[in-house]
């Protein structure tokens, strides 16, 4: 029931854009350089039809609400540098994903929604290592399943010790799936719980409480009820007095989008989607900046959100969000890119001079968190560099982010523009836009090859046309006029004819070579075992035990194991 | 048609033992320290009805015979020092795993086959760097999918350039699912093929021949055929010069495993398992041995595969395989020991001090195998600690290995023996035993607590009783015998309860703490992916590629990617 109803709610777009104007979940509070950020959730404002959030439970459409105050934390409150997460309901924290739109959701929500709400959990460590921004979690009431994973992406986490309130991971015997937001991986990982003891705790349905939560190391403390808002105070100065975040600057109003859709597609005021449904692709078009960097970091701040690596990197990001979520049938995103690339390596300058500002190295954290949102897209992602096209810099990132890459050499038919260029910029070699496994993308594809990483390095600020550009294994073809149209042709009708499945699977595989980190074992082993549950009937089936939460039933397990 | 014929066939029990005068499949010559093993499938000959072997591809049935015929180059030819893997087919060396066969074997079977061959695979890779024992695949012929995957696990590839012989992983295209036995993660990893050209590469039915594949660090080297002879005789020369196995040492003759099946279980010379089908467990008793360890090598040499940790380690892998492939409603094994946990650690002791032996190498190398096949194991595993038990040294790392353990403290009702005791050995600390993510199973388990590292180390050789060994963190729970019975029933009961698909998955996160390694990436990120797409209607389904392979019909996909 909940079920159908889903399916036709889901036809409807999800707009990933909100502001504190309509936020119906959050209640953000900020006191000096502490900000309260009180999660309220009001039941009877689901994103679809067919269930209320109870108890502080999420969907997407309170963890978009979460992603964008969390994103204004550190763009419109620069002084900031702790975060208490706190619940505003009596007796409970959170009671994590809300299992009723876990059960009537489709497989493909379902993953999408765990991918967006472990991006919010990694943004939040991210704050943490590279802003200054620490999070302290204060824990009362029940803090169930993915309301824990929320309190495990904290920097700290104070459980009051009530005789009631509770830590626990009840999935397993309770839902018959796991935690999907990275709560096994951080417990192992992050906190490094003992395995044994990781294993009692995410089989026991009521979960841990009191002095035993903190000797397994699932809390850092457990203070009475009592003394509970004065440890609160001295673990938010202890954390605030190590921030490096600024003491008296003004914060940037992430102003609205400037966006319209229309059925072709998307325009932005830099980045441009069009969609060719038949085709099953998205191209995205990146425009460079229209003008020359600002002269001091003071104009920087003045522009705001228009600063035009700040409103590119805003509007890729909702592109990338919307298509994932939107456009479940498009097979392939072409990159494209328009504009100046000496324009766009001015700006690359402009931060990397100003790194040491709070809004120049916000914004550097954002071009690392958009591109590796766009690694973490299941579409397959080409890009295609064209005469007048200005991958350079932070924009080449996106062709090291593709699967594949094609450059025609030589001029395009009836275009007058000189032909394509790559220019190379201290972003793609600095590591700091690093991917998910810590290094940055020129490294991992040249992980057989150092010495073309050497190679790269010499070359940054060079003009490299289509020759050079394969022969530094920077693009995997460079085609003459001649085969180019053909080519590009043969080679998208060939990949949205393959099982998209099968193209997740690969690509999530072929990615990610080299180390893996905390983060990616979440997006890979943790997320894969997910999906895969996901799909069995013990746990999605109609007699499976996210069907019949609730009702009374136990659910009918096949006690094959696999 | 061919699916129900298997799901009867699978009824049947799979043997995992075998021996050279049985092989169907494969050829082993030996000249000198040069082995040749010539891959010849015999189509007629498949583990189930219902397919033809065609074109050198396998199934379970011709990959035990691989198993065991690497495990006898090891113990039996111990002055072999190159292993060349050849075709013995002309125009294929080896199609990969049998589409029919895949299209007919239920989830189950597939998963646990891919594990298997990753298993054997990893072995070869294990040979070489611990063992001396070399690789080099000679590719003649199209090499595809999970043929190329074997070539993969060699340290060497020399492809023939006929015009015709091809390296290939067309699963993607041709068949909507991954290479499951470990292409994608060697491709990356090991290889270090740039991720665009791997792309290329997994989406090329046809797959790359000549100079392309050297280019594209697909193969080593490229040889005309006229030279091939040569060309593999150089390098067989080059690898057997830098192997450090001896020279003139006699084998160790794998006899067969002494072994008496009944409907309740299975009786090994030193290990028993005993089926508990109502209660969906699996009880695992490991003996220790009877006298002590010879006092010199040659006396080991002469006990040969009598020799009680070979004997244990044989027999204890063959359990753990039968239980895994055979008794797939069996939800939990447990662990039990019986014996003297000083004649344990003698025989750990003997191993050290002869780590120089090739046999005892081999000794050694063979228990971290059948450990780590245990870590693998996809069910709930569980050490239970008792009076008479000897989990000392090498032993001990069952209790490592499981999922949680319970030690008894105090007598057990109508036992006069003394309680239980653990005893840790150089085997525990050494990293001689390590996990597939590169640490021992005590670093792996004391990652937040580096401390309790150093007091194991300092307990070796010490007899722990309950209290002390959970207060060195090495037992879950310390249980007196009041609460002894109830506690182990109502756990084992509730773990029988449980999702079997939930708990694999859970249990595939919280025993891989820590580093990750090619191989973890295999067993977790790959295969959790493929076990994933394995799933999946585009794949599996009635119209899915899988089924519709060979019968002119293209698959139909649902093109939603997720």
């Amino acid at each position: 029931m909940a079920d159908a109803e889903h399916k036709t709610a889901a036809a409807t777009r999800i707009d990933f854009a909100t502001d504190p104007s309509r936020y119906r979940h959050w209640k953000l509070s900020v006191d000096g350089d502490v900000a309260t950020l009180l999660m309220d959730v009001d039941e009877n404002a689901p994103l679809f039809p067919g269930y209320q959030l109870k108890l502080n439970s999420y969907d997407l459409g309170v963890d978009i609400e979460l992603a964008d105050v969390l994103e204004r934390l550190r763009f419109e409150h620069p002084t900031v540098r702790v975060i208490l997460l706190r619940s505003g309901k009596p007796r409970v924290f959170c009671a994590g994903a809300n299992i009723r739109m876990l059960a009537g959701a489709t497989h493909a929500h379902k993953v999408n929604f765990c991918k967006f709400t472990n991006e919010t959990r990694n943004g939040i460590e991210d704050a943490s290592e590279y802003s200054g921004q620490r999070m302290i979690a204060v824990v009362t009431g029940s803090c169930a399943g993915g309301g824990y994973e929320l309190a495990l992406a904290a920097d700290h986490i104070i459980l009051t010790d009530d005789g009631s309130s509770t830590v626990s991971l009840p999935e397993l015997p309770l839902l018959a799936v796991l935690p999907g937001t990275g709560g096994l991986t951080r417990i192992t990982d992050k906190r490094k719980v003992r395995r044994d003891r990781a294993d009692v705790f995410c089989t026991t349905e009521e979960g841990v409480k009191g002095k035993r939560a903190a000797d397994w190391r699932l809390v850092d403390e457990v203070v009475p009820n009592s003394k509970l808002e004065d440890a609160v105070t001295e673990r938010a100065r202890e954390f605030a007095a190590k921030s490096d975040r600024p003491t008296d600057a003004e914060g940037v109003a992430l102003v609205p989008l400037v966006r319209t859709r229309s059925d072709r597609g998307t325009d932005y005021s830099a980045v441009s989607v069009e969609f060719s449904s038949d085709r099953r692709l998205a191209t995205v078009t990146v425009r460079g900046p229209d003008s020359a960097p600002p002269q001091f970091a003071q104009d920087m701040v003045a522009q705001g959100a228009a600063f035009w690596p700040l409103r590119l990197a805003r509007e890729l990001d909702d592109a990338i969000l919307d298509i994932r979520l939107n456009e479940l049938e498009t097979a392939v995103i072409v990159f494209k890119s328009e504009g100046d690339s000496d324009a766009v390596l001015a700006y690359d300058a402009f931060l990397e001079a100003h790194a040491s500002h709070w809004f120049a190295r916000e914004v550097m954290l954002k071009w690392k968190r958009v591109l590796k949102r766009v690694d973490l897209t299941s579409r397959s992602l080409v890009a295609l560099i064209e005469p007048g096209s200005c991958f350079a810099g932070t924009l080449a990132e996106l062709i090291f982010a593709a699967d594949r890459s094609y450059m025609l050499d030589g001029p395009m038919d009836g275009d007058n523009r000189p032909p394509a260029a790559i220019m190379l910029g201290a972003a793609n070699v600095s590591g700091r836009l690093a991917m998910s496994n810590g290094l940055s993308r020129l490294a991992t594809r040249f992980l057989g090859e150092p010495d073309l990483l050497d190679e790269a390095n010499a070359a940054v600020g060079q003009s490299l046309d289509a020759e050079r550009a394969e022969e530094l294994g920077l693009v995997t073809f460079a085609l003459d006029t001649i085969d180019w149209d053909d080519e590009i042709r043969v080679f998208l009708e060939e990949r949205s004819s393959f099982s998209p499945d099968g193209l997740t699977g690969l690509e999530a595989n072929l990615r990610f070579g080299g180390p893996e980190t905390m983060e990616t074992k979440i997006f890979a082993r943790l997320t894969a075992w997910q999906n895969w549950i996901f799909q069995r009937p013990n746990a999605v089936g109609p007699d499976g035990a996210l069907r019949r939460y609730g009702t009374g039933q136990k659910p009918a397990f096949d006690m094959k194991r696999v």
